[in-house]
């Protein structure tokens, strides 16, 4: 990994994305004891529906904790990708569900179905936070499966693990078979 | 309030520090339209138990997003206590759990017994987080208690709605009974 990885998960209110932050915060900051933080921002825009959360990791201290320019953006809605696009660098990972994303920024923008995927082998629409989040450590390495899925666990409501378990392990396969479909992929 | 308020928010693992950051932080930018921060920090400390959460509060735009001197402090341990208790300037509040910080660090400190409270009045010792919370916000005035029990009830587990809110009004009554205690105080 990188000395310092910001990654920005956006999309809509109920979508779930304030736990996916941090749950993907604990990943790597818990469970594998990397320096990292997790922030989110609220303002009047927040009325309007919008949900973002930043997670900074890094192999050292942090001194800013807010991310500059994110590596990795993990977008939900049409309206989040549309709008931090342009924050990340020409290299940057864009990772979206591509049923609520239909224009995807470039033609190296990851799309997967995530709420799609969710919804049909989970029967629970609201995993779709977890399922993108099993995409998003297979496409970035960030944190290990292992990792996350203990994060994953400490975080759900009681009850939902197993459920929870599954929507992960479903994200996990969709970006192995994506990667697999991508020949060309470093 | 005040132009610009910084809370930190302290104690062990499992406590339920981080889900009370996210609760506070949407009850002021979501449900108030305030600008709001909120961030959490993990480290190799984070693997000693140790949780952390800062929620900066404004009425204008945020630049820097962390606590640089928080003004209000709550610690539901005794470790977080003494480590966090000389970042705050002289007139800030220290709210502590008095049922797990034997020790407080000043005679203004307020200590109110929320694990206990939770434990022989709600049933549910994990509730503490939820009952400090209803005691901060009658104590700070930080955000209004209608804005707070519907950030709870958003955030908590479905079938738990009822218990959260028995768990903060008993956190609400505890801090008035604290300000009708203290005649002293403005």
């Amino acid at each position: 990994m990188a000395e310092r990885l910001e990654i920005r998960l956006a999309g809509s209110g109920g979508q779930g994305i304030i736990l996916a932050g941090v749950i993907l915060a604990e990943a790597a900051g818990i469970h594998e004891g990397k320096y990292v933080c997790q922030t989110q921002s609220y303002g009047p825009q927040a009325r309007g529906g919008s949900a973002k959360a930043e997670v900074v990791i890094s192999e050292e201290e942090i001194d800013y904790p807010q991310a500059s320019q994110p590596e990795v953006l993990l977008c939900l809605s049409q309206k989040a990708c549309d709008t931090y696009v342009f924050d990340l660098p020409p290299e940057g990972l864009v990772i979206v569900d591509s049923g609520l994303v239909p224009q995807l920024p470039t033609t190296k923008a990851v799309g997967l179905p995530f709420t799609k995927i969710a919804r049909e082998q989970i029967g629970r629409e609201m995993l779709a936070n977890i399922v993108a989040l099993g995409a998003l450590a297979v496409l970035t390495r960030v944190v290990s499966l292992k990792s996350l899925e203990a994060a994953v666990l400490a975080r759900v409501p009681q009850g939902t693990e197993a459920l929870n378990r599954k929507a992960l392990d479903a994200g996990v396969q969709a970006a192995r078979r994506y990667l697999k479909s991508k020949p060309e992929k470093t």
